[in-house]
């Protein structure tokens, strides 16, 4: 019983990620209610992310600026290559502040189930970048599930391949695993208590 | 680090009701991969909500028509009008399609903690749109917390006043409450269960 622009607009919300049928009729009715500081604020940012936002040519994040701002940076480390899964990893690395290199994005991981081979990440750019670069480290920064982990062996292979051909040497690295800073013990799951133990070091 | 067009994305959905800065995020990068589909649908709905949806000036309700469709449509009952708190709680009477009156949206319930006297809800409305009317029965749908039983008594006050100055009766009606349909006794509150017990009917 919605007219069916509002219809629409709930059907779009409720495809946001979180969000299912009822949060989407929420949504738009508090975007209804607050016409001018929600409603039209966010059809301006949207028109304004349309009108600007691409995705970097180098690294694959999104930007206004092409290459973008981070692959721009000449105060970077240009010796380290960060290799993330999505965009929003790289957002939450450089939320932390711990990283100062530069960034490739793959645009996802290898997946047998959702039919996501190599030729679906950004493996191509990722070796046409390193040539004539000065990268001497790679850090593989990807999720420590089963395709995650599948992922980075795949890449690992590529760059060894590569680099065997280049003649020079890539440090291929992987972030830790272990037990997350603020983890209780008994609250771990087996895995990471395993690795936990498996890959205790000296103190 | 994500440019200001981002961030501003970001800011506005992470207000969103059921939204915050995590889903928020994760909301704009949704946006942002799915251009046509998403970002650029959304930002059309958005234009098209803000050029066309307005507020009833008969019942409250959101709609592109002025008076709005239900207010419009002559095959409903002229005879019971149904009071709400929000349009939220007319879209789900309509869904239930259980009721097929008119509808009278007072916009919130009084709130001693939030400062909301009767001037900030539509009541003058209301009795406006009584003056002349047909109705005979007011339904009064208000949530069964402590604000919404205190306005429906409210209401109902005034509703009696404005009777007894007309000379025609008016029948107030309210939902009954009880155990909510597939509601299991043992994980009902006591109030919901002091109330279904007092409220028992003769079956």
């Amino acid at each position: 019983m919605v007219g069916k622009e509002i219809e629409q607009m709930i059907k779009l919300l409720s495809r946001l990620p979180g969000l299912g049928i009822r949060s989407g009729r929420r949504a738009a009715l508090h975007l209804i209610k607050n016409r001018e500081s929600m409603m039209q604020s966010l059809r301006d940012a949207l028109t304004d992310a349309l009108e600007k936002i691409q995705e970097c040519p180098v690294c694959g994040n999104f930007d206004t600026m092409q290459p973008c701002t981070i692959c721009a940076d000449t105060r970077r480390d240009p010796h380290i290559l960060c290799i993330v899964e999505d965009v929003s990893d790289l957002w939450a690395i450089e939320r932390s502040g711990v990283y100062r290199g530069f960034y490739h994005v793959l645009g996802g991981t290898l997946s047998a189930i959702e039919g996501r081979g190599p030729e679906n990440l950004r493996i191509g750019e990722l070796l046409s970048r390193l040539s004539g670069s000065s990268t001497t480290e790679i850090i593989l920064a990807l999720s420590a599930t089963i395709d995650g982990q599948t992922t980075a062996h795949y890449v690992q292979d590529r760059l060894e391949a590569y680099a065997s051909t280049q003649g020079s040497p890539i440090h291929v690295t992987a972030l830790s695993h272990g037990i997350p800073i603020g983890g209780e013990l008994d609250y771990l799951d087996d895995g990471t208590l395993t690795t936990a133990f498996r890959s205790r070091r000296v103190v």
